[in-house]
């Protein structure tokens, strides 16, 4: 398929990953993007790398692929880094999960055997081992969970070196450029209706997020069921006093919401996320900022004095299942690439190495294969 | 002094007050402002006109020139709207100072025996007579004093309308232009040092807020003792179903700290503020917006699904003893309008009606006579 014309939709991390390795192998690429490039869930995200953290029993593939991603992850920020002669912030401390005050303990007690059960590499820590590893960690931490592997990137960094490296390879970028509608005729994709018109393509790559849903003109069948999970989030500014360098995770079934911080390189600590089914609404609410704040004291009590230096929602492409949407389609020559939720700066790796290896070889890789869309029109 | 060049040090609802009042009486003024024309503490400020619920025992000079400025509001406002063609915001629906839980009484009591002894107007009202004048308030509320005096008026309008209201009337504005120095010469002013060089005037009015005590050449004795204090605030979105319209403030001494939310008849829903000794600094940390979002929730529950749309700090101009510092100086015509600390906005009409006043007579007005630099050297 080298020598067609490619039409990618949506310009973020998954869009630009899949169109900078088909740029790179030559290919006609051109991405549409319906607002600013990388300024949805890519730019929105947390960046942790952390297959074992997102974890579900019922979630095995996802798992599969999210450890397959992370095992290609160094290699794809080398390759990324020295295309971009830019940094892109990948952490490999890892990641502790903590309990706080006695209430907290089952819950981490059956995270841990669960981990086990699956073969993750976890170790369990005492509150005071814990502090040994993250000395900011309130004295309330009972115990936690050490997941080395579950490392983390600057997805903004990220986005922004895949954008320079995807246009220095010649893919063509067109912003503010939202896709209509994806234009088929017998069964076979013809290209995609855009505000300037009709551009005709050979193959379209469905990129875009939460927004996958909405795009005219598929069969209904094969609409993907992907919807908005809106996350609010915040970051403060960590002082030489006040730094944490592992990434901290509240434990899953925490009440209200369990929350995360991650240290980045430049000082800023991103603490999130709510997890609200509320449509398209990115309304930053009282309720979000509050509990979010209050999570984060409980885990870490002297980022009380730190400046709260942003505060910003975003949308998740959540698919029905959790899992990614990846590969071809009952329409020739349409591919999808989207519903990746949680878990989109995780899997960009895996999701631009081997679709853009089935679009030029036209072979689905075994990786990708349990992710179609046709698991979801299984009787 | 009508024909003389008056310079006015400070554009904030001040300067500018004063100012418009001075050019209106056909006077030759100038205003240097360092930043931009009133986003300092008459941008971040609250807009409360509350003598009774920032009444203080040990502060009784204060409480009368409250009142008066409070009981010219009304004329300042007709005065304002008419020159400018804008609204400002002007709310008289009055104040609810509350009691949480029963936690609260002992403080609660205390102010209302106060207000009584001042002969201030107030009345005692259960937690559900309170509840039947603001249905949005928390079932923890046990009593409230309410105050119907104490107003409110939207303090960025205000201060955009009396920019306007000055140029007008053929004020001259720099904004961007800080005054390094007040030149002065054989105890008489000559001018101000700016960037672009020596400016020479008749008069100089020094209404630089928190700045005041920063610029060269005042003898040390006269250094008007004002400092930073800084408040952190955060603005809600109301809604049809979660819409207050009194002013709420909890108590006082409440613990961790007290909070005030001020509804704007645009639908904003300003909630302020900490108080913080930090000098010059205007981060925004966790501990002030999580706590200002704690005591806004524990007065109003419904609160907790609005969104917020802006967080803000500001620096009150505070005296050593909270008082402003107004009139003349033993510097022939260097006149003070500064250290207005938390009521800046409700002193505004009394400063510009007096000082103006004062300028354009020569003598001082009995009202603002007890606010001299000079109490502050008395033995």
């Amino acid at each position: 398929m080298k020598n067609q014309k490619i039409i990618i939709i949506g310009g973020g991390v998954i869009g630009l990953g899949i169109g900078w390795q088909l740029a790179k192998a030559g290919a006609d690429v051109t991405i549409h993007e319906r607002a600013e490039v990388g300024r949805g869930a890519s730019w929105a995200a947390g960046g942790m790398l952390g297959p074992i953290a997102e974890a579900h029993i019922d979630e095995l593939d996802l798992l599969k692929l999210s450890n397959q991603s992370l095992d290609r992850y160094p290699e794809w920020v080398d390759e990324l880094e020295a295309e971009t002669d830019m940094r892109i912030g990948y952490r490999a401390e890892g990641t502790l999960i903590i309990g706080i005050q006695p209430d907290d303990k089952y819950q981490l007690e059956h995270a841990y055997n669960l981990y086990n059960d699956l073969g993750l590499n976890v170790e369990w820590l005492s509150g005071d081992e814990a502090r040994k590893i993250e000395g900011a960690l309130s004295p309330y931490v009972t115990a936690a969970i050490r997941c080395e592997t579950d490392h983390q990137v600057d997805n903004r960094l990220m986005t922004q070196a895949l954008k320079r490296a995807y246009e220095a390879r010649g893919g063509e970028m067109h912003h503010n450029s939202p896709v209509k509608k994806i234009v088929i005729e017998n069964g076979n994709v013809r290209g995609v209706q855009t505000l300037e018109g009709f551009q005709s393509a050979d193959v379209c790559i469905l990129a875009a997020g939460c927004w996958s849903g909405q795009i005219d003109g598929l069969p209904e069948t094969i609409i993907p069921p992907v919807r908005p999970v809106k996350g609010q989030m915040l970051a403060l500014q960590m002082r030489k006093d006040m730094m944490i360098s592992n990434v901290i995770r509240t434990v899953k079934a925490r009440y209200p919401m369990p929350v995360y911080l991650v240290p980045r390189r430049d000082g800023r600590l991103v603490v999130g996320a709510t997890t609200e089914e509320m449509g398209f609404d990115t309304d930053l609410n009282v309720g979000g900022i509050y509990e979010l704040l209050h999570g984060a004291f409980e885990a870490v009590p002297g980022i009380y004095e730190l400046p709260l230096i942003e505060t910003w929602s975003g949308l998740r492409p959540g698919s029905s299942d959790n899992a990614p949407i990846l590969g071809k389609t009952p329409v020739e020559n349409l591919i999808y690439a989207t519903g990746h939720y949680r878990n989109g700066i995780l899997l960009t790796p895996i999701t631009a190495y081997e679709v853009s290896k089935l679009i030029l070889t036209g072979e689905t890789p075994d990786t990708i294969a349990p992710f179609h869309i046709d698991r979801f029109s299984k009787e």
